[in-house]
């Protein structure tokens, strides 16, 4: 499979466009990264396959484009428009992180081993580095908008947001990655326990001066 | 290659297997995990091939091996005997994990990019699991063992040792994987700020107590 850039082919139609991707999430999340190729997305496509290769060539133009997708949906941006106050908002960032959102059209927890097997590859591969850079980015900056809101109105100490935003981000990922390389069902739930004991407190520690 | 466990073999003698096993770390460091055959670690190997294979068959009886003879050596367990002082050595476990330790005997980057391989794998690999199971306790154990002592002597404030440990553990494990694989060169960095914001004030906060 070629590494190199997608070269310019007609944009799908929203809803061929759709079809691909959501094709292209379950064959993800089925296969994982490693082990998946093209057939196995076409298999998961209902229209013909040289429609899918109309599009796409590659599976990683496929899986670049699938992450993109994601982003314009992704549940963060969604608790933005669902929740006004900074803290609660940010309690669940936190627990969607953790255990996965409500609803989920997937399995939550193939998916991330499924991104866990592509950041491994991201390592030597500058179109997946980027876009997943892309996807951390965006959810780290909604956390960080979130904790400069919370400075703003009172709520949150006078914390460096960005800082905050990327920790709490790591300390959920490391939770996920224990889950599912060591089998740690338990590292979820206890990490949003250690967030309640020394990165809640410290951000609210602002109760006391109003 | 067989996943099935390791057959009785005779164990090597002691500068047999310090030989062997300095020829898989290096083996590892150098071609990470899924590359890695047992010809590259034989390549490694001043002495015969032969006497390889006689004490070790398959690259999964000499990786997990390997685990067990850094386990031996691990930084951390030096501390423990280097630093009397609880938050002293906290501090210094902190530094190695993010950093690396001083004077170490390969690339520190390399070997981690080769254990997060590792760690995948672990996902579908029972040995691999349990082993790298016993590399993290040893670590957390070591760190909580520290915050334990911390509290009895006054200097910490009474937190759950092992989850607190465990948050830290996965706060520097998370830094060093958006290193590797996403390049943030300065995570480490970053994440020893977020470290001294969140966790260490909370942790020292008996300070106001004595």
């Amino acid at each position: 499979m070629a590494e190199s850039d997608a070269p310019d082919r007609p944009t799908p139609p929203p809803e061929t466009y759709e079809a691909i991707m959501q094709a292209t999430y379950r064959a993800f999340c089925k296969h994982g990264y490693a082990d998946l190729t093209t057939r196995e997305i076409a298999e998961e496509f209902a229209k013909s396959r040289s429609l899918l290769h109309y599009h796409y060539d590659t599976k990683q133009e496929l899986i670049v484009a699938l992450l993109e997708y994601l982003l314009e949906s992704h549940p963060a941006k969604a608790a933005t428009d669902e929740i006004a106050d900074p803290d609660e908002r940010l309690e669940l960032f936190i627990d969607r992180g953790l255990f996965g959102p409500e609803n989920a059209p997937f399995d939550f927890w193939d998916f991330h081993t499924a991104l866990l097997e592509l950041r491994l590859h991201a390592h030597r591969n500058d179109a997946y580095r980027e876009q997943l850079d892309r996807t951390i980015g965006l959810i780290t900056d909604l956390l960080a908008a979130t904790i400069r809101e919370g400075i703003e109105t009172g709520c949150f100490r006078d914390v460096d947001p960005e800082e905050t935003a990327q920790f709490l981000y790591d300390a959920i990922d490391a939770a996920r990655i224990r889950k599912i390389t060591l089998g740690h069902d338990d590292a979820p739930r206890r990490t949003r326990r250690a967030i309640e004991t020394f990165v809640l407190p410290t951000l609210r520690a602002a109760d006391d001066d109003r």
